[in-house]
Parts: structure tokens; sequence; C-alpha cells
């Protein structure tokens, strides 16, 4: 039975990625919590874990540094898969709890950032008081026995059945459409088949901060039609202004025009870090511009081969 | 006496920020903790603060999200000064605990995701417990007579000087030469005097997601040689992959390169926000590409006025 | 009355460029035709003629050289008309020739150009003999008594009418969609009205001759969103591989992105040379894209003005 | 013995670079002079000759418009050697013509577009007369026992010295400096081997007439850190504004960069047709950008081959 490990613990959304994930697989896996994506994704360097579910993008927050970070360094591990989920929170209270009780708020500090216009409209008196996970708000007000510092948990809605806690508000959100993209992470090895409709993720290291380095990176794209999904700057740690690039573009490493385009990358950068191709979650399929298929491609190739043989 | 707000409490280093900008101010000012970047914006905005000092981007961590966002949104601010301070953590405890009572460590998760690796190595056993801020850490341990979950802050060494912390190890810090860049805030109305050494914070708003309009954005700043010294992409939480850009380039807004090209970017994007020109924290002077100068631009309108007199 | 110089003798097509435009000017010009297009442009230079039409451009050989470097160098002179004629050559004879009789056929080099694919089809065997003019064939093959060297002549249709020639063929041509255009060009003073209609010439010379040179002028059109239609490089003259570029594009001078991309034209190239913003002859209205009005111009003057003031 | 073609007659330029490029061959060459530019192309391309010399670039005129056109249509051809010869015409006359006796000059109209201002300044009554070659010129005046329509020729000094003409002036000129490149062209074959100082000749056909197309080319270029050494439009002759690209940039087809360039433009050109690779007269190195050598093409491979692996 394989093993994959989570950004646990249980009861918070990237288990129910997981587990929407394993609706989809050839076997039912082992799930085992882990408490930070370092951790979980060590597991899979090590060989512990088959894989692992971590969170890599908030459409209201943005990318997720923490794994955006240790993807980019470290042993190679490469995206296999990719998971939407709606996310909802709920408000959530030991039983007898009353709206007016709500002193203090405990949640992640990530969650806390999708609620909390909401909670000045709603429990404007009401403190926000940090917790390692949502999850783990919602374990600390149910077995607590009432000493937890706060009365109230902002959590997803498993986590409050599986802590037996009464929901006390559903839909507690600032954006109502917000979604969170989780990646499924193994060790190099194999690559999902092509299918028309992936993506391919990577990490771009300037060959020196002159700021025109964007720009040739971004050509080595365009010429080849190759369309970005994402695109982050995240600091090298080494000195302020030194940036790397997370990119998702449209695309498997097996499409020729990708290829190319890889290979143009690995020239002008310092470095490049192949981070997986899969296939997309929402099923968008790629837009190809015209002469860049592999058909065009390979007509390109029968050309050259001509008129060298010349 | 003017007023100044910061993300407080004191003792952090944003407090450390602006005493260091306070220096150079014409007038001691009076400066007000404030427990959030958005209440220290707010204060500003309401006209109860004459100007906000906040954390803006971080050498190790990239771009503060939650400022970053705050000045995107809302009534407009401008940064009228920016400063930067090395950022050296110190592990501070009561008096009489010793390296192996530390269980548990708060601090901000902020400042956690720089020490991490360093606690790792140090302190592998010790849980991490997160807290509103690294002065709250240190203020929670200090004051609350034993009764902090955790035994061990780490802070700025002035909130461990503030609350009578004993500190046990300094130069706490993954990367030693972490450095943390501040924004002071003020309503608009006076843009600080150009320098030479100047640099100008936009948000770009691209027209629709797709993904040439960066490279369009961009070509507005190549085509009148504006380098950019930071590119944030941050999402604009109304879908997936809908992004827009927190941008710092070099040159202030009475530069003729920096005013036309920020009017390509107003022609350009779905929106422009200007956040300001002002000096430099580091002095670096502005590179000009041939062509680029106030005297080029002053040539051109007088070689365009007399072609069209013709 | 004015008097208009053109590239002659009577019976060219250039006169007829002029006859045509006359019907549309405000007064019958007198028309003077001169030796050269040298001879032509020196004539209104010297302010004894109004204006000179010449050829520009052919749309089987391509720019006329001679008007595009005369043009680029000298007093300065402007286009302010231009106008298409269809080529289409006669073979003319005296009377009492017959195809048979055909041993040498006169004509000026452009014209052979045009037709020698249907001589070597119809008229194998007959002798190309270069003239001065097409024009100039025909006067010499009527008017010396059967001593020129040639017996048949290849000209425009009224040459053959106004020399009293017999038409052996009509249509003659390799092309028979051939056109030329024909600039009218006048001192500088007075530039044609805006229309929504117009193209603008300029000649742009490098800075340097390094490569990438030409990407960087193309680049300033195009953040502006302005279409080239013609491109042409010429030499210097100076060395090999050193060339300046003679380029018509749409719009009129008084186009806010016009004139933009002019100064910025003016900026990164060693020299511009204007030459004239004038309506076009087959009246394509200008493609004009999203952010490129003059009313996008003015919004962004309007919000540069703002931001400046705050 | 090999048989090369020329445009001739003989006592051309042309003749001159076939001469100066034969002491380089391995075999004395027969040289078979032609009339024009087609026929002696027609010869190569029929196999009377195994290569025709012809001129293709006037440092002084541009492109020679016959050569380039000739070259882009018909049976494929390649350029397989390049020579420079510096374009210095003598006035010749025949024994005891004297300078006040000259009343008309005949040359080629391309000779004459060099020398019409030193004739200006020299002889400014003289009239032109077009001849169908320089050496043409020499032979009339020289032969015609005294017939000619003129009284001068402007042609090589070889001419000169072959027909027993009279040398009056020497480096009649405009510009002093002029020089030609010329052409060996052969039947595809056997691309010249590769020696670092190379240039590749190319003609592009855009896919449409839309303005954008030459950058989309150019950037195929640039992307690759290709330079240009020449640019030509030629119009296509299907329609005024249609224009094709002849192009001369550094480097051979079996350089990567080279190759993969050629490959990009054949995917977004409607038409590339490849003139050959070989060595620059000049013998200037070309230049190769970082990222561009033939080891860092072969090194992204590699990667590209072991992430496929992964």
């Amino acid at each position: 039975m394989p093993r994959y490990a989570y950004l646990g613990p249980a009861g918070t959304f990237t288990e129910m990625a997981l587990r929407q994930w394993s609706q989809t697989a050839a076997e039912e896996p082992a799930m085992v919590p882990l408490a930070t994506v370092d951790a979980a994704l060590a597991a899979v360097r090590a060989g512990d874990a088959d894989g692992a579910m971590v969170p890599i993008e908030n459409s209201v927050e943005g990318g997720v540094t923490a794994t955006l970070d240790a993807l980019s360094g470290g042993d190679p591990l490469v995206v296999v898969a990719e998971v939407l989920v709606p996310i909802t929170f709920v408000l959530a209270v030991r039983a007898g709890t009353r709206r007016e009780d709500l002193v203090a708020i405990g949640t992640h500090s990530h969650a806390w950032a999708q609620v909390r216009h909401w909670m000045e409209q709603h429990l404007p008196n009401a403190a926000y008081l940090p917790t390692m996970s949502t999850a783990e708000a919602a374990r600390e007000l149910a077995h607590s026995g009432g000493g937890a510092p706060f009365q109230g948990a902002v959590c997803a809605p498993a986590a409050a059945d599986q802590h037996g806690l009464t929901v006390l508000e559903r839909g507690v959100a600032d954006n109502p459409n917000a979604v969170t993209r989780f990646a499924l992470v193994a060790r190099p090895g194999r690559i999902p088949a092509r299918t028309g409709r992936d993506k391919t993720t990577v990490v771009l290291f300037q060959r020196d901060d002159h700021p025109g380095g964007l720009m040739a990176m971004l050509e080595q794209f365009a010429t080849r039609g190759v369309n970005l999904t994402r695109l982050e700057s995240r600091p090298t740690g080494e000195a302020m202004g030194q940036y790397c690039f997370s990119i998702d573009f449209e695309g498997h490493v097996d499409d020729d025009r990708v290829a190319e385009t890889l290979m143009g990358l690995h020239r002008v950068c310092a470095g490049v870090r192949f981070l997986g191709s899969y296939p997309r979650a929402d099923g968008v399929e790629a837009s190809v511009a015209p002469g860049t298929t592999d058909a065009d491609f390979v007509a390109a190739r029968g050309w050259l081969a001509g008129i060298r043989g010349f």
C-alpha cells in the first residue's frame, strides 16, 4: 500500500485534497499527517513516503512560500498531480458557547488572512490568537477542557466534525470563491504522461541581478508561444533584491515547444530547477500558437536536415 | 508634534526602523504602536497619524503580503521614505532557564521562518508556538509568571531588554545577512524631492489575464530604459491565476523617463496605483541608459515642436 | 499659378501621377518636367517649384533608391501627398514595323525589370537597350528617322500617343497588378491636416551599427501600437554594413501615439529625419491598438498630473 | 577544369572579383562572361557552369536587387564564398580626347549613381547616357570608330586597358571608400566547412503582412543571440506593401544557435529560403553571446534528457 504524507494534522484542507486525489488513484494510499511542509517533503526525500500533498497556491493569499521555497532547494522533487479545493471555513465552538461569549478566536495565520474582514464585520471585538494550523485550533478548543485561550476556532468543516465541535457559522470567508491549489510531490522517476492539458513548473535563477534578466527569460517563452499561468518572484535569501522566479506554464516537457523553451532557459539562466509536468486540475487545453505544434517542430527539423545535406 | 503609527508592539524591528528614521527627521515624532498593518494604515487614512512605519520586504521571506495588499486597495497612500534594518534575533528566556529546559519556543510565524533551520540544528526537540508578534512572545514569557506555554522567545534584542529577559543566544538566524525593508507611508500630498537616487513604487493591474500582458507591461519600462528593483506578483483574489504586480523601479516621478513610463503603463494596464517616489535607503544612484536623460527628453520635445511647426 | 516639377520627360508615369493629383488640387498647376529626381527636388529646394512629383516605391521593384537617398540628405523636404498609379506598359513601334522586325527594344532599366519575363516569352531574341526614361525611348524611336538602335519602345500609353507611335502590344507586364507610388514633395511649412487615414515617413539613422539597434527602433513603434507599412534599409554609404532605415508608418504627427514614437526614436537614434505626414492614397483607416488613442494619452497625462500634485 | 560564369562582359568589377577568388581556389577555373545575372545563375542551374560570381551588395547603392530577386526564386542556389572588391572608376576616353570635348558620358546606371556628384562638380555640362555595363561603355567607345553617342566612359581600370582607352581621370567616385560585395553562387551540395568566421544568408517570407511580423522574425535571432549583418526588404511583387526580407547574419548552419534560429524562422515564417553558409570575406570572428555556444546547447540537451528521464 503506498504511503502519502500531507501537511497535517487530520482535518485540514490538505487532507481533503489528498482524499480527493485518492479517489482517482489506482490504490487507496495510507495517509500520514506531518507537522510542516518541510517534514512532509523530507519524508518523501528519505523514502519514508511515496509522495506528499502540500498547498502550493491560494487564490487569495498567493503562492505558499514555505512550499515554494522548500521545492526550490534540497534534493530534487517533482509535482506529479495537482488538486483544487474550494476553501470554506466554519466558525466552530464548544457546545453551549454563544456568539456573545466569543472574546478570542484561534486559527492559523493564513486562515485569519482570509476571514479577517468577515470578523471585523461580524465579531469586531474578538481578538485573534494564532495556532499552528486550523485543525489544531479545533483540537485545542475541543480537548483542553475549556482551558484554551480562545472560545471559537476558524477551521475546515471536517475538523469541527472530527473534534465534536458545534458549527456556529458556515461560509466564513472574505471571498466566497477562494480556492487553494495543492500539489502532490514525489521523487523524480516517472513523469505523468502527456495529456494535452498539462502544466509544467520550474524555478529560474537569474544569471545576474540586472533587471533586463526577467525580460530575457520571458522572451524564451514568448519566442516559442508558451503561456505562463503563474509567476512568483521569491528572494534567493542572499541579498535584498536578488530573486528567483517560480513559474507555471502550459504544456508538458514532452511537447517540443516546451523542450526547446526549457533548453533556452537553461542556456540563459544561472540555474533552472525542473519541478515536473502534470495534468491540469482544471482540464483546460493548452493554447498552441501557430508554428509551435510538434508537427511544426518536426517539419523544421526535417527542413534543417535537408539544407545541411545540401 | 507629529504622530507616527507603527506595527507594534514596542520592541519590534518596526519600532527600530521608525527610531532609525526619526534621527533624520526635522522633529522628534510621537510613536504609536498598533496591532496590525491594517490598523496602522487606517490610522493614517483617518488622519489620526501623520504616517505609519510598516515592513514591506524581507530579504529572506520576500514581500510582506499584508502590507502589499493593504497598500493596493483602499484610500490612496504613498511611501515617502524607506529604511533598511538588519534582522538579528535573540533567544530570550526568564532568568534561570537553561537550554535543556526549552520544550517550546514562542515567536511570530515570520520570525520562525527565518530561524527554523537554526532551531533544527541547536534545539531539535523544541516545539514552535506562534504568537502575534516577536515582542508579544517576549512580553508573554516575561509577564505571565511562568504560565506561558513556551520557555523561550525569539525576538529583537530590544524586546528582551524591555521585558527584563535573559539573552541565551545572540545572532539566531538561518541567514546572518537578513535585512528587512520598512516603508514610511503617508497620505498623498507632498512627494519627496528628487535626489537622483530615488525609487518609485506602483501596483499594476493587467487589462486581461492573458500571459503576454506581463511582457507588454515590462516593455513600457524597457523602452524608456527604466530598471526594476523588485517585482512581486500578487493574486487579485478574484480568481486563481489573476494577478496584479507590485513593482519598485529606479527613478522619480519627476524624471521624464519615469513620467512617460507611468503614462504608458496607465494606457496599457487595467489600472495603475502610484505608491510614491522616495529616496533609496541604500543611496545607489539610478542607472540612466543613453537617450533617457531629462535632457534627451527635452531635446526630443523641442525637435517635435520644430517639425510640427513645419 | 503654382508650379510643380516632376521627373520627366512628358509622357512618363510620373506625369500621369501629377495630372491625377492635380484633379483634386485647388488650382491647376504648371507642370515642369525635369531630367532627374535630383533636379526636381533641387528646383523645390531652390524655390523654383512649389513641389515635385517623384516615384517613391514600386510594387515590383521596391523603393526607388534615387528618391529615397535624395530625400535622406540635403535641405529638408516633406511629402505632402501620395498618388498610386497602376503601371501598364505598351510595346510601341513606328508605323509599319512588325513583331518579327524587332531586333532590339529600348526602355528605362526599371521598366525593363518589370517586363523582361514577358519579353523572354514573347520576343526571346530581342536585345535590351537602356534609355534615360521610357518616354525618352519613345521619343528617340519616333524622331530619329529610323536611326534609333532599337525598333520597339516599352513605354506608357501616353508616350506612344504623344510621339505618334503605333501600339503593337498592350498590357506588357510580368505582373499585371504592378503599381507605383508617387510622392508630392514640398518645402517644410504646412503639414496636411490630420484625416485619420494618414501615413508618416521618416529616415532613421542607427546610433551604432550593432544589430540589436533595429530591434530597439522597432520597439519604439511597438510600445505605442504604431504599425509600419514600409521598411527599407539603405546603406549610409560610409562603410559596408552601415544602414539607415526608410520607414512609412500609419498615423499623423498630430496623433499623440505618433508624437511620442517620434520623440522616442529621436532619443534612441543617431538621427531622425521627418519626411512628412500626409493622407494615404488608399484611404485605409489607421488601426489603433487599445490604449493608444489620443483620449488614452490625454487621460494618462491627466492622471500623471494628479499624482504629481499629490 | 571547373567553369565559372560571371556577370560580364570581361573588364567589369565582377570579373575582378572572380579573378581575386580564383587565386585561392584549388584549380584555375575557366571564366565565362554572361550578359545578365539571370543568365549567369541560369547557367549554374542548368549545370553549364559550376558556379557564378555575381554582385550582391554595394556599400553605396545597397543590395543588388537583380541578384537578390534572382536568388529568392527559381531552383535553389547557395552562396559558397564572398569577395569584397574596392570600387574605383576611371574616366576613359579615346586617345586625343580632351576634357573639354566631353559632351556625354556613357556608363551603367549603377556606376552613374556612384559618380554623379563627382560629375556635377567636374563636368557639370556632360550628359549621361546609359549602357548595359561599364565595360560595354568602354567597348562601344573604343570600337565604334568615333560613332558612339558619348565621348567618355566611366568604367573599371581593367576595361580601359583591355580596350586601349586613355585614362583621363582616376579615382572617379562620390565616395572613395566604396566597396562591392560579390557572391560565388553554386548548386546546393556541399556547404563550406565552418570556420568560426562565417555568415549565413536567408530570405524570409512573412506569414501575413501585419507589421509585427518583422518583430517576430527578429526575435528568433535575438533569443539565440544571433547578430544580423544585412537586412533588405524586397517587395514580393504581389501587392504594394508585401515584403520578403533578405538577411545575412553571423554564424554557420552547423552552429547550434544558427540551426535553432533557422528552425524557429521555419516555424514562424510563411517560407524560409536558405542561401548558404560561407566564410566571411573580412575574416571577422562571430560574436557569441553568453549561453549560445555549441557547448551551452550540448549542455542544455543533456540536461533536458536528464529531466525527461526522471
